[in-house]
Formats: structure tokens, C-alpha cells, sequence
């Protein structure tokens, strides 16, 4: 169709196409408003579509993201179709800034769908995260595993089934669905806030199966706001915060002058003079890994991966109990 | 201890108490700031604590109410900790306006606590209303899903409890709980958004096990607010919208003059009629619901229920599987 | 430019012109996102475009507004590019729905445009309301008022523009401008918040010039979600909601059967029993208002009043202190 | 009064007492609840209070603090009346995540009280930052400008006051009053967005006189949740973002090892080597300043400075045009 509004051909190319993500899942870039330009234009409050350059856009969005102004950001907008595990939508959830509307189980019927972990994914718990993962567990729990996961599942979707059967009320019928089960919604975001929400979830502290949508969405603004996206990796993921302590080390150890900075000859700081200064243990291991040279992590879509709305519709609706809608 | 904060004797009174709802859930006031004079104080802008009358302050707090002057009612904020169903925690959650913790499934160990429906509770789908329930299932339909969800939640908390023996990460050994299991979490929000979170969740047309957590929270609100609880119940939970066809066809029936309002003598409006001034028949019965006598539906909190903190903590570890935190 | 984007022929006639708004301020839509089938496909959680007829989606769109199933609505967005005096950008912010870039006087040159009210919107204060105006002022007064303002807006541009000169910080040298002085920002917000906004700032209790900017982005919400402004103004700005006590009263006037609802023969209810079931003098009378046939308000816009963006851009640059930027 | 709620007795010693800001501002803290044990309650979802030491408490502050765990700290809510000029209350309204009841001047009558700069804070307009000030006026031109306002302000004030007396609607006479107006309002934020705002606001980026206030009520924070503003100091406020290519520049200067950090000897990254990296030369002297020793800056209230509700509430109404309320 036509349209007066800014439009973004590499974000046209993917427009309603749906990205897998884990088993069963997905998302799909469904609506965008505006890119780049159109956070210079609030920045500067201007007037029609303007003629600057792209240098000079980059320039602005890169200065603005830099120094925290993050208002423009809010004004490109971007819609999203998402299927994920339960347990999954609990923690995106979080994220209140965005719009969701989400398949109730009260009014609709449940696609039977269950997210099974690869092996990969089949980890321990992590000693030093609390929180996280680390080591693999061994083959033979992770086939155990497998069995009673399919086994409850099996349960599971035969209790709902029957029910429904017998005309129990869907919102009685669903209770005992494992958060496992994939649940979907429309969900719609500002840039500035879709950011944040990505900064903290393709961080490697998030349970990796959030991470993997952030990925996919990642991969998604990277078409839609190349300069923001860009500069997002650049000073916002790739960035860490050097807290007061860490600069005060930091200073001992680097001078600068007219030409550039530099290492000051035979400086250092111990570990027990960190430790004097404030820093304890766990944030001196922080400061190491900060020091390391970073990654420039690159969240490229497959588009051979990409699928259709119809085809995964279909499947949707196959995983559905039969004979009851 | 002592404060020179504004303190309300009947809200201390329930502090820190714990009001069962449901087999295993639970609601608690655990903090408070301001009252209804708060509102008042806010909405004057006003210097120090004032001594007005409370007649006054009524006068006001209802005045503010029924013209939608919702900001001073944000001045007041409550703070409760709850424990409920994940299905009721996911209707919960979206309400955006609040401050939420919950307990973290990836760093903690999940209490083995699951809901069960009574028998009451069983009933099958609604016709009419296409997301709810009516009329009852019958005894040998509950009596089977009592034996499978029994099943379930043995089969479910066994496998959890054997992951967790194994070392899996608690993110992954907790993917097949049912959304049954009782969560929990520290939940703030400020009068104003409770207050609108009450009217959609004591609702009828709510799941019936979120309206039970509903109606404990508002005993709690009538004990903090009493003045804003009472213009809520006249101004908000019992009113209804009058929409534009519908004040057409009223305007038909009753006229008002100096010494009162009264119905036009022989004035009708038929069913036909309404359909041609645009009411679909669903607003036609909307319609007729709204012109029945409203009911004071009251809130009252059973003190004797209330629970001690150490009581009800108890119940929850216990309900963790034992030897491996 | 062509788009896979749901497009709204009559937005896309608007899009980038300027509507001018009291003596020197304007609304322009400059973007938006979905239309009345993105608010039924959200709703819906559907799969693609969707094939529904338009009668499908305004019967759901209104039995969405009408049960307050508003989180569908947000699905769409809009992007407004205004200028308005600063009084009104005051009350404007108050809404924190949306999001804002608003020109800066630290750092841009202010065009020293000011709103000079006409003679019909130079009131008195109204005896009622207490915070709105009535009755006109006497021609004198006016005059009066006009050659003060004209003094006292000539002294304020003359101080800033010296102060510019004088190379004073321009966050120094604004700090007298009146609060009269037009700025402008760009505003985006979703369609639900904006209809609330509308609901607010079009009532007669809202001040006047703020009712004008509402009144031409209802006009603009008219073509870009024409469904959704419908149901608005059935169920929302021409609704209003019977109280609690109000049900009571018309409940004994007015009964239903399978026929339709008609008038109680003979019913009435004196303005004595009213004031016995708690409605005071001031309800009575708002009861009385509600109980008029509603007006079925406009918000068409006069396209021909339409002016570019060069054209509204030159204008404001002219108003600018010259030969300091 | 007696309260079961938590207390915190350097916050109740301030409690209702007015801190002068500016020349005729004020901050009061009127309401708090909760502090930093709350933030550690809410992060533990625990029952009751806690017995938990002071130095653990600290340390799970920090830790939230530092990895951006930041919804514990929405726990905490603090409520101020705050009187400042109209140009400071539009930078500060557009933190939406607050609650705001102003005083409006379509209801009350506005004190005739307008901001003054001293003359330290005349400034010229900054080349570098492009929206601040450096370096100072002549004091010729300060006298100019003192007597340029003093003279539009008495011309201002005189017509609102004629105004008022010809019975003019107060929403209309208001219309040119300058923007260095006083106004006042009640303001409710959670710890969380609080400090996010102190962070933005006592940054010398922000303009100087809402940095005024941000102090004061820095000092305040101070006082309700020392050890969450501690965490603050160290971990925000003190805190600069190292991006990504600053990690880069600064892991060819740094080195760690078991025993600490140290300087590379001889290690040096040019100018030239930094643009060559991608960063511009205003990101070079961005890192330079980032590499030096931090401030640790104190935000102690000077208490002898305090004032009452009683006097406060004096003063402004002295300055309301009298006769006419």
C-alpha cells in the first residue's frame, strides 16, 4: 500500500514473517513506526520529514543514547506476535512499559504445545550466580528428565482434554497446564524501552530461553533503527558502569595528556588496597571482567529460518484439543 | 514505636497479619502511607496536617471521586504481601501500576502448595458470558479431577523434587510445575490504582479465585481509607456507565422538575425502539441489569481468620522439598 | 512510498498538515500505527491481516469500550507534532501516558509568539464551577486587559532579546517570558490513553483553550480509528455513570419487562427522598443533567483550514529574536 | 503517635520542617514509608520483619544496586511539598513516574512571588554544552536585568491583581504571569525513580536551579535510606559508563592478575589511535574526565536552615493579591 509515513525497506522484508525461537515458539515484527529519523525529528522538533544526512542523524542518535537522553527514543514504536513457554511470559512480563495483549485461557483453547530443553540447555545450578546455570548434568538424568516431562505432559493435556470434554469451565480446565505450555500475545514497545528490555535479557544473567527472544527482537531493531541499534551495542550492552571506587583505582593506574592516555609506569593496586578502598571481593571480580577487552556481539536474523503466518497458524491450531471450539 | 507520620488505628490494627484466601494463599497489609486526610491535604496543596472536619474531608473525598479527580487519591499508597495461584498471579501482574517482587523460582526453592478447587468451585462453562462459568458439574465429573489433579501434582512436585536432587538448575527442574502452585510476592501500588484494580477484579465477570483476593484487600482498603472506600462503592463499584442511546431512552421515561425527578406517565420505549436508536440486544439486557436496585456489597474483614506471620511461614517452608537449600 | 503497514486513506490526507489551533498554535498528525483492525487483531491474538468484515470489528471494538476491555486498544499509536501556549502545555503534561519532546528554551531561541484570548473567551470567574469562567466581561474591561498584555508581552520579548544580545544563557535570559508564550512539542501516545485524554480535555470543566487542541485531535482520531472514535463517543464522552444511589432513584421510576422498559405509573421521587438517600444538592442537580438526551457531539475538521509545514515553520522562525542563533 | 510500621528516626527529625531552597522555594519531606530495610524485605519476599544485621542489609543493597535489581527499591515511597519557579516545575514535571498535585491557578489565587537570580548565577550562555551557562555577566548587565524584571514582574503582578478585582475568570488573568512564578505542589515518588531523578538533576548538566532542589532532596534520601543513597553515591551518581570502545582502549592500558590490577608498562593509545577506534573528540574528553579521581559529593541538610509549616504557609499567603479570596 501506499503511505506519507517513513518507511524502512529492510524492516518491510520481515514485516509479518515469523522468526522460531526455541521448540515451539516465535516472534514476528508486526507494525513499526518511524526509525532513526524520526528520533532526530522529536530531538530537534522539527518541522516536516527533513533533509539531513545520515552521518549527521548517526552523530545525533549516538550523542543522545550516550548521555542518557532518552526521550526521542520513545518515539519509534515497534509491535511484535510472540509464542513462549509460560514461564517465560512470567518474566517478560515484568517489563511494564509495553502494551500486551495475551491468548486467555479463560475464553480460548490451549494449543498443546510444551517446551522440551535440548541436552544443551539441560544444565546444573550455577554455584557462583545463584540464580543461573553452569555444567552440563549428565546424559543419563537428562533422558530421565525427557521421560517424566513427557510423561506429565501427557497427563497434563489428557486431564485438560477431558475436561473440556466434559464442559468444565476453561478456566478450571487450564490450572494444572505446566508453565512449560506456550502461550502467545500481541506485545507493542517504544525503542527507548524495547532497549532496556533487551539490555537485560540478552545479558547472560537471564535464563537463557529468554534470552534467545531477545535475540530474535534484537536482530528485529537492527532492521528497523540501524543507528540506534548500533549505538545501543556501543554504549549501552557493550558498556559497564565504572563505579566511583573502580574510577578512583582506575586513576592510579592511566594518565592522560594532549596526545592521547596512557598506562602510568609501574602502577598498580593490590587486592588488599581494593579491598581498603571499599571494593569487596565480588566487585573486584566485576573490575577484572570489565577491563577485558569487549565483544561486539552481532544479532543478525536468518531469514532462511524465517516462516509463514499461515504455517504456523496451522500449527497453532492443530495442537489445539479437537472437537470442542 | 512512635511517628509523627498520620497513623490510622483500624489499619495497625490488621498490620502484618495474615488474611487466608483460598487452601493455601494469603493476603497481608505489611506497610501503609496516608489516609483519606492525605488525600484531602493533596488535593488543597496544604501546609502541615490540618483540622478539618471529617465531614469535610468526606464532602471532598467524594466530590474528588465522582468528577474522576483521581490524583490526590495517588497520595496514598499501601503495601501487602500475597501469596496466590500462578493462574491468578498472570491476571494479577497486569496491573502495570504496581511495585512487584515475587519470590524467584531460579534462586529459590518453590513451596510444593497447590490450588485445589472445591467442589463449588467446579463448574462448567458459561454460555452467555464466553469467559466464565455457571451451573454446577457433577459430583462424579469433580470427584475424577480431584483423583487426576491429585496425580498431577504428586507426579509434578516429584519431579522437582528429584531435578533438585540431582543438582538441575532450579530454573529448568521447575518448567513442569502447574500454574496451580501457589507463588508469592510483595506487592505496592497507591490508592488510586487499587482502587480501579478492586472495581475490574471483585468483579462478577472475574475469574471467581482472583475476586476472593479482591474482596480481602478490600476489607483491608475500608480499614486504611474509609472515606475513599465508601465513595469507591458509591461512585465506582456500584455505578454504571449510562451510555449516550441508553441516557436517550431514559430521557423518555422520567422527567425531572423543581420538587424532584418522576416518571413520565405512560412514557415507554420498546424493545424494538431501542434497537432502532442502536442498542444491540446484549445492551438491551446490559441496559435492563443497570436500571435494577444496586446492591452494597460490603468488605468486611473476619479478624478471627487472621493468621501470624511466623504461622504462616512455617506452612510455606515446610512445603519446600526438604535437604537441598 | 509503498508498506506491507495497514494504511488509513483519510489519516494518510492529514498526514504532515497543520491544523491551526487558537492564534498561533496548531496540531499536526505526523504518524500513527494500526487502525480499528489492529485493535480486533490484538484482541484477538490473530494470526496476519485478518479477513473480518467491518461490521465484526465495530461490533467487537464497541463491546470491547463498552466492558472497559481497554488493553486492545493501545495497540494503536499516534504521533502529533503541537504548538500551545505554556499554560496549556502545563495542564497538557499532567497526562504521563505519553511520550515528549518539547522544544527547549536552554537551548533553542523561543519564537515570541503569545495567545491573546478573543473577546468571547474573556470571562468572569464562574460562581459554580470555581475553576472554569462564565459570563462575559464588559468591553472595557477587555480593552483594558488587551493593552496590558500587549505592554507587558513587548517589555518581556524586548528583556529577552537583550538578554540574547547580551550573550545571557538563554535558560537565564527566558525566565520572564509569560506563561502565555506558545512552545511546541512532539507527543505520541497510544489510542486508549489518548481517548482518555480527549475525554478529559473536550468536557465543558476543562479550560477552554485546552478544549480546542482537544477538540481537533478528536477530529484526527475520527480518521485514523473511525470505529473506536464512534464507540468513544457512545460509551465515553457522552456517557455518564448512574451512582450507586442514583440506580436507586431511577429504579423506582423506570421498570423493564419482555416488552421494553417503561416509566412506573404515577412514580416519583422528591427531591427530600433524594436528599434522604444521601445524594446532596449537588448530585441532585448533576442527576438532573444526566437525565437529559444527550448531544451527539462533532469533531469533524475544516480541511480547509489546513496549512503545510513550511508555511507554519516560517512563521515561527520569524517570531524568533533575530541575528543570534 | 504509636505505629507498629517501620521508623526511621533521622527522617522523623525532619519530618513536616521546610527547607529553603532558592529564594522563595522549599522542600519539605511530608510522608515516607519504609527504608532500607523494606528494600531487603521486598528483594526476600519475607515474612515479617527481620532480624537480619545492619552490615548483611548494606551489603544486599549494594548488590542490587550494582547489577541494577531495581524493583526492590520501588518498595520505599517518599511524598515532599515543594515550592519552586514554573520554569523549574516544567523540567521536573517530565518525570512521569511520580505523583504530582499542583496548586492550580484556575481555582486558587497564585502568591505573587518570583524567582531571582543572584548574581552568581547570571551567566553567559556555555559554548560547549550548548544548553548551560560559564563564565560570568558584567555586572552592568546583571543591575539592567534586576531592574528589567523587577519592573515586568510589578507590571505582571499589577495586572493580575486588576484582574482579579474586575471579577476576571482566575484561569484567564493568570495568562501572563512570567514563568519565574512560584508555584508549589505534592509530590510521590518511589526510592527507585527518586534517585533515577536525583541522578539527572543534581548532574551539572541539569540547569542550576533545579540542581538546588535535587540536593536538598538528596539530603533528605540521605536520611530516610542511608545505606540505599550510600549505594547510590558509589554505584550511580559517582558511576561513569565505560563503552565499548573505552573498554577497548582502556584493556590495552590495564592488567590484572591474582594479585591486583597494574598499569601495562609503556602501554600509550593515541589520539589519532582513538578516532581510529571510533570515538569522536568529544567522546575522547568524555573518557578523560571519566579517568579521573571521583568526588564523593555530600548532600548533608544544614537543619539550623529549617523553617515551619506555620511560617512557610505565612509567607505565601502574604503574597497572594489580597481581598479578593
Amino acid at each position: 500500500m501506499e503511505t506519507k509515513r517513513s518507511t524502512v525497506p529492510a524492516a518491510e522484508e520481515i514485516l509479518g514473517r515469523y522468526y522460531p525461537v526455541l521448540d515451539h515458539g516465535f516472534v514476528a515484527l508486526v507494525d513499526y513506526m518511524g526509525s532513526d529519523d524520526a528520533v532526530e525529528q522529536a530531538a530537534r522538533v522539527s518541522y516536516g520529514a527533513g533533509t539531513r544526512k545520515v552521518s549527521q542523524t548517526r552523530g545525533l542518535v549516538r550523542y543522545l543514547r550516550r548521555h542518557r537522553h532518552t526521550t526521542p527514543s520513545e518515539m519509534v514504536e515497534l509491535k511484535f506476535h510472540c509464542a513462549m513457554p509460560m514461564f517465560v511470559a512470567r518474566q517478560w512480563i515484568r517489563h511494564r512499559t509495553a502494551s500486551v495483549n495475551e491468548l486467555s485461557a479463560r475464553y480460548s483453547l490451549m494449543p498443546l504445545l510444551f517446551y522440551m530443553p535440548a541436552k544443551e540447555q539441560f544444565a546444573l545450578q550455577s554455584r557462583s550466580n545463584k540464580q543461573g546455570r553452569e555444567g552440563d548434568a549428565s546424559p543419563a538424568v537428562y533422558r530421565d528428565a525427557v521421560e517424566r516431562w513427557e510423561a506429565l505432559r501427557q497427563a497434563a493435556g489428557d486431564a485438560y482434554a477431558w475436561m473440556l470434554e466434559e464442559d468444565v469451565a476453561r478456566e478450571i480446565a487450564r490450572i494444572d497446564l505446566p508453565v512449560s505450555t506456550y502461550t502467545q500475545w500481541y506485545w507493542k514497545i517504544d525503542l527507548h524501552n524495547l532497549l532496556h528490555f533487551l539490555s537485560l535479557r540478552v545479558d547472560p544473567r537471564a535464563q537463557w530461553e529468554i534470552q534467545e527472544f531477545a535475540r530474535a527482537i534484537a536482530g528485529m531493531v537492527k532492521r528497523v533503527a540501524p543507528l540506534s541499534y548500533e549505538a545501543w551495542v556501543d554504549y549501552d550492552l557493550e558498556s559497564r558502569p565504572l563505579t566511583r571506587v573502580e574510577r578512583d583505582v582506575l586513576s592510579r593506574l592511566v594518565e592522560s595528556s594532549d596526545h592521547g592516555v596512557s598506562a602510568r609506569s609501574g602502577a598498580e593496586v593490590s587486592t588488599e588496597e581494593m579491598r581498603g578502598a571499599g571494593l569487596s571481593p565480588r566487585e573486584i571480580r566485576e573490575l577484572v571482567e570489565k577491563l577485558q577487552a569487549p565483544d561486539r556481539p552481532d544479532f543478525e536474523l536468518d531469514l532462511s529460518r524465517m516462516r509463514s503466518a499461515e504455517d504456523v497458524a496451522a500449527e497453532m491450531y492443530e495442537a489445539v484439543p479437537s472437537d470442542f471450539d
